[in-house]
């Protein structure tokens, strides 16, 4: 039984996101997969408990708009950053770093991901136990 | 007295949005003005029951990501789409339509708005009470 089954979500939560590039149950629902310009696509983001992105860069940035929940966003060689409802990320370009929940809460954050002809996302390694677990 | 003064919104709720382009009281809070490329910006939009748009267009589209309450979506020579939580709205270039509450009820969305060089939108005339009162 997962727990989010039954979380207070805006957006429908979609599909279950990769193992490959995730750590934990993360739930993606792609909203517009390209806007009109085909400059951006929307996507919903629902993390369990726990649960975060590998770390990964972006070709041409990324905005995430927190909508529920507790979480971090950091990135390589820098402290963490505590989220919150409310709270927006610009994420540069070519800035190695990961996002995700609290281990004792779920995170909801909006990503609004820049295409490139290089797509949008380059993954990387998972974020280890032991650096996740210095978050907190 | 405003009865938006408590409303649990996620993001802050702004400034007053000017009655040059809005019937009622809105409130805006732009939350990125440009993205990295430039091609778009993200703002916060609360309207008070009864509230809404004038009339415009997109030079190059916009989208709309509905945080809570409910209201209205409508192109010119259409009828109104009722929107609710969760609801997304991918509004094409150039044409003409409005947004905002219900009477009975507060709305709240995020506006996603490219940005040309001719800007992000292009404000016409306030929408009718007898055009808006139809809706409902």
């Amino acid at each position: 039984m997962n727990s989010s089954e039954n979380l207070p979500t805006i957006f429908p939560k979609g599909v279950k996101a990769s193992s490959d590039y995730f750590t934990g149950l993360v739930w993606l629902n792609v909203l517009v997969p390209k806007d009109e310009t085909e400059h951006y696509s929307v996507a919903d983001v629902v993390f369990e408990p726990g649960s975060r992105t590998n770390w990964h860069t972006h070709p041409a940035g990324q905005i995430l708009l927190v909508t529920d929940g507790d979480g971090y966003y950091q990135e390589r060689n820098t402290p963490p950053r505590k989220l919150s409802k409310g709270d927006v990320v610009v994420i540069p370009s070519h800035v190695e770093h990961w996002h995700g929940a609290r281990r004792d809460s779920w995170f909801s954050h909006l990503a609004l991901s820049n295409i490139t002809g290089k797509g949008a996302v380059e993954w990387l390694m998972p974020v280890a136990d032991d650096d996740y677990n210095r978050c907190h």
